[in-house]
């Protein structure tokens, strides 16, 4: 297939970002940050997530974060919620979108570890938040699998099993009349390659053809980019990632993994392939190199250190035309 | 076209690590490294390179590292050197395979830059070198054209202009009765993508079906495995890379972006999708971590901070053992 003419950027740094630091990151700094993005033009940032202060204390500042930042027009600023209480909290800001999503982890492993529910429980409270979200005139679009591709506890995860899964929440969604609109697989723990990106997303597709597929990368074991590209050459037109790769990955085997695949990084990729983004790269590798500066200490991002091309492309384009005049 | 059965891995870490560091590595540090790569079984390890010490001050031990190491059967071991004086002290060291190469740089500035010489310039050294190297027993077998794809100064490279100098170097090759097996091609300062590399490897090919095509990736700009990804799925069997990520770009826009690809994440990728290295993985990350020691300071290697993804298989099974007895 061919590659699609323009992929839609979900930035996710602000809230991927700040949860995983150590060392706090002031509020200040998390508002400068989104409102930074804010200049790129993506069609949704993350800011926060909405989550027990008691376990996520980097994010007991949620609601600071979302009143200091500026609104700009063309982006829906998210956030992420684990549960009622989490989600009234985000409603209670009125200055996010709100989505909802019908989301399960592939790995029992991992779901319990992770949150303490097996994945039939989650399903059932899947089934209960549907309620609560419609209460709130809130219409789930997307259903999610988490550790889609593998998990550091289970192994390899089979795709017929991601397949059954995506079935249950797509008939879930049905029952509750819900407009499905997109279909996420999350590479949580970094363990797909192009082959298994090809082969879930040839399934889902096969399936589902009427569904957008998002692929939230991790570049734990750095096929991030890869797999990416392979996803493009099957139509995949929607993806997550992180400005200069913050985040990390809180499962993988040493504390400095990296985690979501860097925003410039893809935005580079689009760019040398003819993929549009709507991003503006030269800025987005400024904010990159910023990030470091706010969080004190180097990213995975490789473009923000290799350079900008179009910058070489520009000088080289001077030195040809002065030395023809 | 199919994947591979099998690829041919080059490690570079030796050479493109240490000339590089700022600060000084042991001379007993770099043969320690030699000699644990020596256990990964890789066809070819480039151990050092015999230039001037004026020029390259890190280098000055060459004669020392090539002394000190313990060659293994199986491997090659290699340098690089820039002309006739480097070529006879590598020789004079009666214990490396010395190669011959006929190598151009595809971009104008870079050369003269670089080397001090046109592109003209370096043909006539290269047909010079070739009479040198036969006096000296050595047959080249491969062509190389660095910058290939891209460069810093010149910006985008023409693949038609690579062609044009593969032509005049194979024609070269040719008058001398040398009987080339490789060409290579070298993304010297980090501008492929999958889409140019495609072209340009699918241009030689169509060309010289008979040659192997060696692809010299950087990873400058986090490209690195997306481009030998869709190089192998072109058939392409032969690769660069130097463990850890060992090298660093000099020419990059900022110090401390990457260079060379980092070997354990080829080979993780390569086992992942069913093509074999005949690289013993798992010591090699052991050893990308001991590279990281060795110069002090991190490296862009990203399998070794993910994790190798066979020993969460091996613990999930032994697990799902567990729970089953």
């Amino acid at each position: 297939m061919a590659l699609p003419r323009k992929i839609v950027i979900h930035e996710l740094g602000p809230r991927e970002g700040m949860q995983i630091e150590k060392n706090p990151v002031p509020t200040s700094e998390k508002i400068r940050l989104v409102d930074m993005l804010s200049e790129c033009s993506f069609p949704e940032i993350e800011v926060t997530s909405f989550v027990s202060p008691k376990w996520v204390p980097q994010m007991a500042d949620a609601e600071d974060v979302v009143a200091g930042f500026t609104r700009q027009p063309g982006t829906e600023y998210t956030c992420v919620y684990l549960n009622a209480q989490g989600l009234k909290r985000a409603v209670a800001t009125n200055k996010l979108d709100v989505h909802g999503s019908l989301s399960v982890t592939a790995s029992e492993t991992f779901s319990k570890k992770n949150t303490n529910r097996t994945i039939d429980e989650t399903l059932l409270e899947t089934e209960r938040r549907i309620g609560i979200l419609q209460e709130m005139n809130i219409a789930p679009t997307e259903v999610s699998v988490m550790a889609a591709f593998g998990c550091n506890y289970e192994g390899d995860i089979d795709p017929n099993h991601v397949m059954g899964l995506v079935e249950r929440l797509m008939g879930m969604a049905a029952d509750n009349a819900l407009k499905i609109r997109i279909i996420q697989l999350a590479d949580t723990m970094g363990w797909a390659n192009p082959v298994s990106i090809r082969r879930l997303v040839g399934m889902i597709q096969d399936r589902w053809p009427e569904q957008r597929i998002n692929l939230h990368l991790h570049d734990t074991r750095g096929l991030g980019l890869a797999n990416a590209f392979a996803a493009m050459e099957m139509g995949v037109d929607d993806f997550d990632s992180a400005v200069a790769g913050l985040g990390g990955c809180p499962y993988a085997g040493f504390k400095d993994a990296p985690g979501n695949i860097a925003t410039e990084d893809l935005v580079h990729l689009c760019n040398e392939i003819g993929v549009e983004t709507g991003v503006h790269l030269e800025r987005l590798i400024e904010i990159a190199r910023e990030a470091e500066t706010i969080v004190g200490h180097p990213l995975p991002g490789k473009v923000m250190r290799g350079g900008y091309l179009d910058s070489y492309r520009r000088n080289a384009a001077q030195i040809r035309n002065e030395a023809r005049s």
